[in-house]
């Protein structure tokens, strides 16, 4: 089976020791931190903004076959690893929406973290929700 | 800089030569095909479900300094490139919400595809939608 390899477009700087669980009921401020090569592919991102950033979960012991099944920290039911955001996964890749507060240079200011200070950063994109085939812009 | 190296979850089953350009724009239906030893994670996803589904543009050529603006397809404008679902980007690492018509065994049934036949898929998360802080159930 081949394997895809990538390297860090950038790093999460978030002071914070401990971070929320997810994006979702998160508030944290921090910042994407991206090499400075990629900087003008980051030309139409601005304050209000809204993103998909796409990461690794650098922290994560690897992967066991017990993992498959696991329960959430804020539920009490077990879940299939597909059906959780844990960090704990084939793949130790995470996605977040975070809110863009300001872009400067290199450096997008967001709100909203849920990663740790110095989270490799894989990807950006635009967030679009999901809308029923036809309702979509 | 450090690299990451992924192993594919497993691969879509996709007949149809072409593809939409986005899922938000695609009705087509087709099948990821999981790793047999990852079934037991997908045991919490269902019929009606809306999925992330993270995987390799597998097929697009290495990423070059130009591709930083790019104008998409279906815009008249150059775009920075991590405010666009372009397959040409530093990480060739793709995102799309994908509905769930059916999971049988280790193959998820799904529509809205816009990957092409054998596109190697890294991750698989509940779909989870922006919301404002305190709306988030």
């Amino acid at each position: 089976m081949e394997k895809y390899t990538f390297k860090p477009i950038g790093y999460v700087k978030n002071p914070a020791i401990s971070v929320p669980r997810n994006w979702s009921v998160s508030n944290l401020e921090g910042e994407l931190v991206i090499d400075p090569r990629y900087k003008y592919g980051l030309k139409d991102i601005k304050a209000g903004d809204k993103i998909f950033v796409i990461f690794c979960f650098h922290k994560s012991a690897p992967f066991e076959p017990k993992m498959l099944i696991q329960k959430p920290p804020h539920l009490n039911e077990m879940k299939g690893v597909f059906s959780t955001f844990s960090p704990h996964r084939p793949n130790p890749i995470g996605l977040s929406i975070l809110e863009v507060t300001g872009v400067f240079e290199n450096i997008i200011k967001v709100r909203r973290l849920d990663m740790y200070d110095n989270t490799p950063i894989l990807d950006i994109k635009p967030y679009l929700e999901y809308k029923p085939m036809g309702d979509q812009k």
